[in-house]
């Protein structure tokens, strides 16, 4: 499909093109597409920008990135379609790992992401032999590794299932979660909750580890002020906002 | 796929496996999944239930509804995969005519629909052989029937496209929408916007079409004191009300 550079969505159709790709290769299940669609409503009434709320609870991501003593960043179809070189980015300016962990997991989709992200430019991608499971989870998606997932302290999960990100809360990690629905189970549960679109999201949080980087100090004074509960809150304002100036 | 029975959005699942059946179908376009993604955020906005100002939306349907002349019931590949049972209810219970009209329109994919209406019990089924056209559109998805859309003065559109709906607007019909976005074109187009899932809000119409099947004047009334405008207000409100308590 052709999309003229001056389509005032254009951003938006080329992204929906791209998912519609990674469906016909196999990284993306059709079910990726309904979550993608869920993301764009949300982020539609968030006015497509990054929010102030979600630049508090990015600047505090960053923080607990640099502070992890072994940081993890989770991949799955979706994210990987969405922006695989910003997760990679990010891994490598937090000396996080990767790990491909999907929903829907069969051995075919787990080799063509864990591929796609090599041939991305990831080093070392885990996930492919998993040797551990998330605990309380049932079925295929607790499958996970014990170097990685399983033994990590802080956790990115972009656009996670709800279940999951509990899980690994009850596990006792530090879990950043990327969805654009500040309500979802997801939101609700992790420590940090970045309501914003995920290759935004990952610009942002990128930046601030630049700036964080040698301020130890700076970063365990942000992890303390933080309040998911009160961060989430301002994400709903901004919502009803937009949606009362729009009607 | 196989969902584990113990997700808490289990039924949710359910519906979107069925979306993604269908699309490898070829009943629903990939696009479509997207869309139903984008209705699932708002409907987790008005709390998954149907709220006081689609209510009242479904009892002015009913209304118009039962004083039509020559309604209609559409549609298309993602209503019919949402809930064909209660399309075909509905058009029952109000001596409607049912018509496959799709956006993106292929011999193949109308076929396969009205199979499949047939299958799920629709004895009439237009839309195959169009013998007219929706004023004002381009291209195949102005393709109706005379006897059908064409010749309604009473017209249900579930999921429509904005263009569309306000190309039925402009034919002088009483467009009735049921859409989950209150803001999108369709709703403010629309004579009547429904903003609930499809599947409740063909629910509650049917009750409502029992209630008043037999009181013109209370019909008459219901109509005359609508207003499409505050409703939808009234829908917006809603959602923030349900953001604001869920937070």
């Amino acid at each position: 499909m052709d999309i003229p550079k001056d389509h005032p969505r254009y951003a938006s159709l080329v992204t929906r093109e791209r998912l519609a790709e990674f469906v016909r290769k196999g990284l993306v299940t059709p079910t990726g597409l309904i979550s993608h669609g869920r993301g764009e409503a949300f982020d539609y009434m968030m006015g497509e920008t990054s929010t102030d709320a979600a630049l508090v609870a990015e600047t505090v991501a960053a923080a607990y990135m640099l502070n992890a003593e072994r940081p993890v960043v989770c991949v799955n179809g979706n994210a990987a379609a969405l922006d695989a070189e910003k997760l990679i980015e990010l891994a490598v300016a937090t000396d996080s790992k990767i790990e491909v962990n999907i929903f829907h997991r069969t051995e075919k989709r787990m080799k063509l992401l864990t591929e796609y992200m090599r041939s991305c430019g990831a080093k070392n991608v885990l996930g492919m032999n998993p040797d551990a499971r998330i605990q309380g989870l049932s079925s295929d998606r607790a499958l996970c590794t014990k170097d990685g997932i399983y033994s990590s302290d802080v956790i990115l999960v972009p656009i996670e299932d709800g279940d999951r990100a509990e899980a690994l809360v009850k596990m006792g990690k530090v879990v950043i979660a990327i969805d654009l629905n500040p309500l979802s189970r997801t939101s609700r549960t992790a420590t940090v909750s970045i309501n914003d679109e995920m290759s935004r999201a990952l610009g942002n949080v990128i930046e601030f580890v630049k700036e964080l980087k040698n301020d130890e100090n700076r970063r365990n004074k942000i992890i303390s002020q933080f309040s998911n509960a009160d961060n989430r809150k301002a994400a709903v304002e901004q919502i009803c906002e937009t949606l009362r100036s729009s009607v």
